[in-house]
Order: C-alpha cells, then structure tokens, then sequence
C-alpha cells in the first residue's frame, strides 16, 4: 500500500482549509499519577476533543524514537523512512540556511592545530561570538568566489554551517574530521567517482581556510562532516495539490517545512503572533502548519513545571483558529519529550481531528490515554496527512 | 510482510465452514447523536456481538475512501492497491456481463454525429428503452461475427458495454472518446505495440456501428473508453483452498465474486431468499459471502430512515444463519455510506467475528464507535480474510 501513490491519483484541489496545529514534543509520562497535559488546565483542549474525532500515532514505528526531521515529515505525509534527511541538512536548516536544489552543504567545526597535528577538535570550545568574527571574516574573504560560491553560517560556540552552492555539486563525500585529537587534518575522500570535483573543491577550501586563519590562536583549522544536499522530495504541491503555508518560530521547523514546498510566514516571537498571522493570511492559503516549540524545550530542560506553563499558555489560543472555521483541524505532535528522559521518546502522540465530517467519539479530554481510546486508535503519524485531506473533501474515491 | 504468500503457503483444506455477511454501505455519521446502526433496533446483532470479538476495518488505507471494487477484494484478502480493476470491468460486472479471460471490455456512449462531428457525446440521453433497442438491433447484426466475437449490453440511457471475445486482445488502448463536443470522431490508439492489432478491430468496429446506424435521428455513432481485460487475480481456491459461493442480488457484487473465482448461486429478490439460498446450499461450500445492498442505496439517497429500516428488516434474519452452526460467522460492511455525504466515505466498518475460537470481548452493541472498543482495535480489512481462515482452523502454523 503505497500511500504517496495514491496521493498522487486521489488528490483535489478545493477551496477546503486545513489548519495543522503541532505542540512540539507534547507526549509525556506521568509524575505522581498525571502527565503534564493531564495536569494542564485546558479548557479549550477538552472541547475541542469532546467535539473531534481522536487517536495516538507512532511517528515512524512502535518503539522508535524519531527526531525532528522524520516526525515531521511523517505528519507531512511523507514516508521517513523513505526520505533520509542527511545530519547537515538539518544542522543547516536548524541555523536558518537556505538549501537549495544547487546546493551542497556541511556541519564545520573550527579546530586548533599545532605542528601540523588537530590538538583540539572544538578549539576550545570558543565562545559564540567568536565564532560570529570568524565566519564574517571569512565570508568578507571568500565573498568574490563563484563556481561555487562559498558561504559560513555561525551556529553554537564552535559549531557551523558551510554552504558551497554551484552546478554539479556532489555528496557522496566522507568526513573531513580526524574524529580523534593529534592526528594531522583529514581531506575528504569521494565516494563515488562523480564525487571527485567536489571532493577537490572542498579540500581546496580547508586549506585556503587553514591558510586565512594561521593568525588565530585557537580557530586556526576546521573539521567538515555529514556533507549533503537538498533531498529529492516532491512538494505537498505535488503530492496533494495543496498550496501550503509554515508559521514557526525556529528556523529548523521552518526549514523543514520549506523542504516540503511550504511558504513561510514571518511571524514575530510571541505566542500570539502565530495566530496573528495565521488571520492574516488565512485567505491565501489552504493548508497551515503552525508550531509551538515551548512544550518541547521544557520536556528538554526536563522542566515539568515550564511544560504545564506552555501546555496552559497555548490553550486559550484554540478558539482564534476555531473562529476562521477551518474544514479540518488537527491538533497534535511530532513525538514526545518526557520530561523524566530530557529527550524525544518513542511514546505515541494524542492526536485530534476536528470536522464537519468527523465521526466524533466519546472522548472528554486531550490527553495521552484519553485519545488513545477515539475513534481512530492507535495508528501511523503517516496517515495523519490522509485523514486530513479526507475530511477536508480532498480526497477522490479509489477505484470503482 | 506479503500475506498472500503466507495465505498460499498456511491454508489448510478443512470441513469447517465461513460465512461472510456484507452490509453495504453501513458505518454513517452521527446524526442528533446517534448513527442509523445506532438508532435502529438491532437485538440479534447485539446478542451476537457480545458473543463474539469485535473492530473496525479500514478499507484501503485511513482517509481513503474505496470504490466497491476496492472494498470487496480487500474483505477477501486481496490487496486492493495491487489487483487494480479498470472502471470497463466493473461497469462490465455492474450490467451482468461475465467477463472470461479472453474477453475484452469497454464502456461506451451512444453520440450524435452530424457533418462529421460529433456534436453530443451523450446522444440527448436517449431513453433506456431506445438503448435496448439499438443494442439489440447491433447485436443482430453482428451476430454471424466470430474473431472477436462482439456484443454489446444495454445499461441506462446511452450507456452501454460492449464485450469483444477472441484470443490475444490487449487493453493497452487509449479511449475512443474526444472527451468535448464539436470533435470528430476519436479512434482508439495502441499504448503498446501489441495493442496494435486490438486498435484496429476496435476502430473497425466504431466504423462499421457508425454505419449500421446511419439512419438513426440521435444515436448514430459511439464512444469507448475504460478498455479492460480481465484482471489476472488468484482464485480464493488457489490462495485459501475454499470452495466459495456468493450470494448476492447485484451484479456488480456477483461480478466481484466470480473474479476471485466463486460460484455465484441464483436467488430470488426478497432479502429472506438470501438466507433461504444459503440454507439450501450450505452443505455444497465452505465460504459464503452474503451480500446486502439496501443500507448502502438507502445512504447514496441520503435517507436515513430508509438505512434504519433496511438494517431492521436484517437483524432478525441472524438466527438463521447461526442455526446452520458455521464455524465462523462475521458480520461486517465494505466502506461507510453516511446519509449526509450520499456517498461511500473513508470511515471504518464495524465488524464481528462470532467463532468458539474467538477471544470474546466485552462489546456490548454492534455499532462503529462500540466495536472500536472490541479486541480486534482498528485494522486493514485485508486482514478479515486471515482472521476468519485462523478462527475457522484453515490456517497452519508459520514456522517451527
């Protein structure tokens, strides 16, 4: 069974709208008796699944924890086991880099070498701003290049992104990284004998980069893996005749969002402003994905308390989305993040649909357990994108 | 995991006895609160359920919603994505057309053609007497013919099939249809070359009927599309060592049937003849598919309460099949029929399977939300078939 197939043959373009509601990370596991969703007031919530039809999904299979990039792209409708995203796509969506279909990009690291030996893989682990003076003087150096042309993007205290961006880029590429401390720099080596000019390319721009840094007392190398360019991935376009639109905070969801053929909304940095915007722009459009991040850093932080805060913030919300009348609304998440595990889990997610066309169940609350006996059971995060375009009319009938 | 491989390699030829009950079209939304099985008065579906194990089925996939075609081959184990029926098969099935495995079909219109154009493609929709009569008249005419042989069958107003019988036909044709008014006449083309010469006994025939009709005011030439073989599909004999019969009052059901290979036993018009059918035949088979067809008409008319009569007027028939002692009886539906959508939809069938082997659960009703709760949770009505050969004892164990 194929669903991307079926898509394909099925899908309708309708003036139908469907608003796409992800609490990043919400799934929890219960500390003295409840979870946090279970604790949060959310009168809203408990209406809402009161009036919807509800479920749990698995975002891949039962037991396997996903990470951003195939959690959402399974409630985008896409097979993640199908669609790889390599580690430097995502490190470069999570910085805000642009990815193109002409692109090649990497995770960097600066380093510190002495006497031709890698002495410290992280340059000692140099402060953030640092690594902002490096790229900039690096990018003012490197900025006439074409074929490709070259582009840094500063992340985390050593950690950054490289963009080489021209025809004929290939990834077939392995780690320029010694992986261990006093070894001499590692080249990258092609994989593949289309890899070759690549391979040549980039090992070209470690040594120049060697050579622009030899003043620098800490950051005077760098270490580039998990090469990778844009995935081949059909649009939602594509795929469902949708013309969709992201509202998200984080550059990662947002980049996600963009690899799948969404447009993305500006949107400023409060809670409000994602159903600010989605008013806004809710004529253009005829799917939304919105996304709350708050609940998924607290289950980081392992922060009960912030998590309950976020789950009660975002609450009040939901009438705003209910007043625009929306043919489907789902509310739901990409995995869990339990606050005891600090960590994305494998724990499946309570899942709402809310339609005209919803056989409404009988469950009073949006909770783990409460959804898990709706209507829709327990079932794959992937057929969350059909039941979707079912509901919203979307759909055509298969066969006769 | 392919469960037709397992079916062919685990099923065991036993004495014991399945009986399958359709209801077409049952599963509804809920209307005031309550579903047509819901409101109906049901004892005898009731009792059975809390006798037996319960669920729902999705037909194809979540949010798919199937045809009839579809929906029947996954009830008896096919999967519906890789045994794809051409919309000429089940148009052929739907008129009573036995198509053999070296039949060709195809749908056809009657058109108006006038000065070389056809100028209306659906010949001022002549009445269904008036198609009689020129399918009659054609097949008069063509009758000494052989090589293919051709017939063609009356269906309503200016459709028709039309059946040609000979060795190697292919159905790799493009429809002989201009698709818009005020075009000439459109002849089928090969898509393959060994359509080629099927091409060109098609096109001869368009000719020579638009010859033999010259005469006519309205229906003077025709259209054909939908060209379709016979599927090539394993027998339920081949797959599940059966020996099946199916009763049913449609064709398009006993068409269904005999192409997974089972004989399709006569019965009168009344809903007791099923029963009665199946009474007198019990000891000639080993799997009946009984097939109900007044919830599914009754919800593509948007009448409720004509749905909440057809599913009384079938309770009380339970106890006869039940005093036949089949080892295993199921009760379920092929697709949903909601009254308020006057179509198939995507929602999940309630299904029963009532069997001294089965794990009874603690449903009390039949009814779409109340199985939901049953053992059996929600699953692929693919595996209906497994599950009623397991309760049965037709199926060996897998492995040592």
């Amino acid at each position: 069974m194929n669903w991307e197939k079926l898509a394909r043959e099925l899908s309708l373009k309708t003036p139908t709208k469907i608003v796409l509601l992800v609490l990043d990370g919400l799934g929890d596991l219960p500390h003295q008796g409840q979870t946090p969703l279970e604790e949060a007031r959310t009168p809203n919530l408990d209406e809402l699944a009161r009036q919807s039809v509800c479920g749990v999904t698995d975002p891949v299979l039962m037991g396997v924890t996903p990470g951003s990039g195939p959690a959402h792209l399974s409630l985008f409708g896409y097979d993640p086991t199908r669609y790889l995203l390599g580690r430097g796509i995502l490190e470069a969506l999570g910085v805000g880099v642009e990815v193109g279909r002409d692109d090649l990009v990497a995770r960097g690291n600066f380093a510190t070498l002495r006497d031709g030996r890698i002495v410290d893989r992280r340059a000692g682990r140099i402060p953030t701003e640092e690594n902002r003076r490096l790229c900039a003087r690096l990018n003012e150096a490197l900025k006439g290049r074409t074929n490709p042309r070259i582009t840094l993007y500063p992340g985390k205290e050593h950690r950054f992104v490289v963009k080489f961006s021209g025809p004929g880029l290939c990834d077939a590429l392995s780690d320029a990284d010694p992986q261990k401390e006093n070894k001499p720099i590692t080249y990258t080596q092609p994989l593949v004998p289309e890899a070759e000019e690549s391979a040549r390319l980039v090992n070209q721009f470690i040594d120049e980069v060697t050579e622009l840094l030899r003043d620098e007392a800490q950051a005077n190398t760098i270490l580039l893996r998990g090469f990778a360019r844009h995935p081949t991935i059909p649009t939602m376009e594509e795929l469902y005749q949708l013309k969709p639109a992201a509202i998200a905070h984080y550059p990662m969801y947002k980049g996600l969002a963009r690899l799948v053929g969404m447009d993305i909304l500006e949107v400023g940095p409060e809670t409000a402003d994602i159903f600010r915007v989605l008013e806004e722009n809710y004529e253009a459009y005829d799917f939304f994905y919105l996304h709350f991040k708050k609940t998924d850093s607290a289950g980081e932080d392992g922060n009960r308390e912030a998590k309950i805060r976020a789950i009660e913030e975002l609450d009040p919300f939901l009438p705003r989305i209910l007043k625009l009348k929306p043919e489907v609304l789902v509310v739901t998440s990409d995995h869990s993040t339990p606050c005891a595990l600090k960590s994305h889990s494998w724990h499946p997610n309570p899942f709402l649909l809310h339609a005209a066309t919803a056989r409404v169940d009988d469950v009073q609350c949006f909770t783990e357990l409460s959804c898990q006996a709706g209507h829709l059971g327990r079932f794959p995060a992937l057929y969350a994108m059909s039941l979707m375009l079912a509901h919203a009319g979307k759909l055509k009938k298969f066969g006769a």
